[in-house]
């Protein structure tokens, strides 16, 4: 089989260090692979004053897939490079499906009391290029007492559509068959609506599925007492990303968050990262733990159809993870790699 | 002292019950209080249509205070009751406050694993009448592939700033005296901004109070792993909606959670009511918690100066507590409230 093309970019902070262990471990796999990196961040915007140039953007549109480690500084006002390179990239590329497994391994202690790990075992499927991150409003008398600033949420029948189409296929092929959408369809009466039909709707196409809804502060809530209620979470872009980190807190922390930012179709490079930030508080110290990193490889592996290399990766992190009851806390985020390395290798 | 003049509002399913404990202990503690019961909700609407008349809203104007139970009921689309009731009166008695305490009482059983009573201790101050609650957007080519709807989010200088200083106030009292801005200003870029200007302009003003700041995205993961994090949190209505269901699952549950929709001007009289909804599936059958509502009534006392016997009935609570170790799952809604009126009285 021909070579996979891969784009990297490990970005800001710890991302870099994470990729690297990432990295390792695509290689150790068999799978071959050309890389190519980019330099995208906060020193090449402190360096150049660019985010994403458009002859990058067309370059990174020709490969398989992107390996992206995370961005932002505080150096940087907030939003530019969320905006201009993270987000500008999951828009450009159509990453309509935000995919983030919420998963308890065994052996990882969750902060959730009397919680046994299959309790704690979804998928959220996050829609990535509508909502309230269209990056629409405005703000009027800037700094004066008669300021009024707006933000706009755009949801299409279009997108809302193909992302709760693809939520009830992944439903499909889970032993439970649930869904359940995440809004606020009481008070976001317009978009809810809209949500909660297309829903409904679609339902009729999957009998076999079990649909539930919940409103985004309930699921927050039961998202720490009856996680179980969860399979399947079909929900906009900003409910994702809160719910998603909190999922990533119930199932054993930032530290192990896997995500993918789809486009099924394959038409553009899926790009896949950790959930986590670039935490320019320990960057550089090999203390961040790059399983979440790696987590993101298996989920780019079986995006690209190498499915037991996927497989391969995540049961040898979470063989590492029984491992870490023992030794966990004296590990740095190269032993880690290496370790899951050794694993994958042998 | 005069009567306190309190209008009642029950609302629907079990806001009927813990209503009625509330007023039980609130009589005990010894206030004078003239009670007027509103028939709104679900079944007003199902037999008139009416939801909040505009006569009855000017009545209400009159009152000092209201105690509202929940409102909600399946048999109603959404939004029905939320925007025409529950967030019409928040509105029209201008409540920018809406204060959710998030305190684990000792005794209480937090879903969280190894976390002291102590750990869990904060004061949510979230913004009551503006943002996505606004309500404004729309819906264009409903029910065909080409629907669009949106959701605006609307921000004054003059809302932020008044619920941001009264949370400045509110953490200048408090021990710890540390106010947490909670936003995602990487992407609302334009709310955030404005969120982001009004807190650092008015710490200047609160030398003594620090201050610091945390995407809604990360809050929702330190709520979970680190509560101690936090002492006073400002937020705005939609983010606050989340963090405070969120909370409440923290702090022992949502049976727990009391909240006040406050106006500091006293120009209009403020509403007190549980965080919970109205529970339809277990309405009338004496398993509610009433604690909630007990607790925004000694929210309601201590809003109109009754501070002693707010703190009568919040230690009442404390003790009933403790002693539920003993023997909490046996007792009915009522006799829970039978239990703190006795103690309140004695
Ligand atoms: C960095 C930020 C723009 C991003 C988001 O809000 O989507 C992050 O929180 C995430 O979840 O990937
Ligand atoms: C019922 C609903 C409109 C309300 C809200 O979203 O404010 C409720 O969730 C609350 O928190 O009081």
């Amino acid at each position: 089989s021909r070579n996979i093309r891969l784009a990297v970019i490990p970005g800001d902070g710890i991302g870099i260090e994470v990729v690297a262990e990432g990295l390792k471990v695509l290689e150790a796999v068999g799978t071959k692979i050309e890389q190519t990196h980019y330099d995208l961040g906060a020193a090449r915007y402190h360096r150049t004053g660019e985010t994403l140039p458009d002859s990058v953007l067309e370059e990174l549109r020709g490969y398989d897939a992107i390996l992206l480690g995370a961005i932002g500084d505080p150096s940087v006002p907030p939003g530019i490079l969320e905006r201009d390179l993270l987000l500008r990239l999951r828009f450009e590329f159509d990453h309509y499906v935000n995919l983030r497994p919420v998963k308890l391994f065994p052996g990882v202690a969750t902060p959730l009391a009397d919680t046994p790990a299959e309790d704690i075992d979804m998928i959220v499927v996050r829609e990535g290029t509508e909502g309230l991150y269209a990056g629409t409003g405005g703000t009027m008398r800037r700094g004066t007492p008669h300021e009024i600033a707006t933000q706009e949420s755009l949801n299409t029948a279009y997108g809302v559509e193909r992302v709760v189409r693809y939520a009830f296929e992944k439903a499909k092929t889970r032993p439970r068959k649930k869904l359940t959408l995440v809004h606020k369809t009481n008070v976001l009466t317009y978009a809810g609506d809209l949500w909660q039909r297309t829903v409904n709707r679609l339902a009729e196409e999957y009998p076999e599925v079990t649909t539930d809804y919940c409103h985004i502060d309930a699921a927050s809530m039961f998202f720490v007492t009856q996680p179980e209620r969860f399979d399947v979470v079909v929900t906009d872009n900003l409910f994702g990303d809160i719910i998603t980190d909190l999922g990533a807190a119930i199932a054993g922390g930032i530290g192990l968050a896997a995500s993918g930012n789809i486009n099924p179709e394959r038409t553009t490079p899926s790009m896949f990262e950790p959930v986590h930030g670039s935490a320019p508080d320990i960057a550089g110290q090999g203390k961040a733990d790059p399983t979440a990193t790696i987590l993101s490889v298996a989920m780019l592996l079986d995006h690209l159809g190498l499915h037991e290399q996927a497989a391969k990766v995540e049961q040898a992190v979470a063989d590492d993870i029984v491992e870490r009851l023992a030794g966990w806390a004296g590990r740095t985020t190269q032993e880690i790699g290496d370790d899951i390395t050794a694993r994958v290798s042998g």
